[in-house]
């Protein structure tokens, strides 16, 4: 793949990702289900992989419940593929009064859907905060 | 990519996770390392981003000293890419006596090095395990 090719991915997964942030931020958990593929999934801290837009739905509004407000993604590298691409990244969870509430390090698989947008395939992520000693 | 290509690449996926599950085995952590490319990364749950053998080798050193004598790789899925390609996997982490010390899910990105065999060249994994309430 050509450079300009992989500069023109990492450009639309900008712009996938900004969509996100915005579904995100209104709460609306069906939303941010949304920018998944139909068979799209979760790999959560905690949770076996979660699989399908009720699920992933389920959780976000779990997470939405639990006083995260907004998301904030990074790009840091990507990795084109066959109708897809892997994007290494970072995140941070916000609360509403712009706080943050955790940040760390993330791995998306896109995969363009059948509208010919982008879409959350495989999503992992995990936490860079050291859990409290006890 | 063909049908037939993509079973190659997750058949050669299978025999360098072979390869790092032996090398794992050994406790070396040089020898984990080495299955990373050089510029390679872990993104470690509680940790930033570790980058490099040097880095690499440290952390499994840890891990080793922890008491975790193998591990357990079973690759669900892999998505090629230009001369890399994406794995989505389950890890199961075991003592010298067998007993589970943790279980969880992976995304790694291999890459093929100059020598045309393929390395790991990013590695992210949660554990499924809930942690213990408070």
């Amino acid at each position: 793949m050509t450079h300009s090719a992989i500069r023109d991915m990492r450009a639309e997964i900008g712009a996938a990702n900004e969509h996100f942030m915005a579904e995100f931020a209104t709460g609306d958990s069906a939303r941010i289900a949304a920018c998944y593929t139909a068979d799209g999934a979760l790999l959560p801290p905690g949770s076996e992989m979660l699989t399908g837009h009720d699920a992933i739905a389920a959780f976000w509004r779990g997470a939405v419940g639990m006083g995260i407000a907004s998301a904030r993604l990074e790009t840091q590298e990507v990795a084109p593929g066959d109708s897809s691409a892997t994007e290494i990244g970072r995140y941070t969870l916000l609360a509403a009064d712009g706080s943050t509430i955790d940040h760390g390090k993330y791995i998306v698989l896109w995969k363009r859907a059948d509208d010919g947008s982008l879409k959350l395939h495989r999503d992992i992520w995990n936490s860079s905060v050291a859990p409290a000693s006890t």
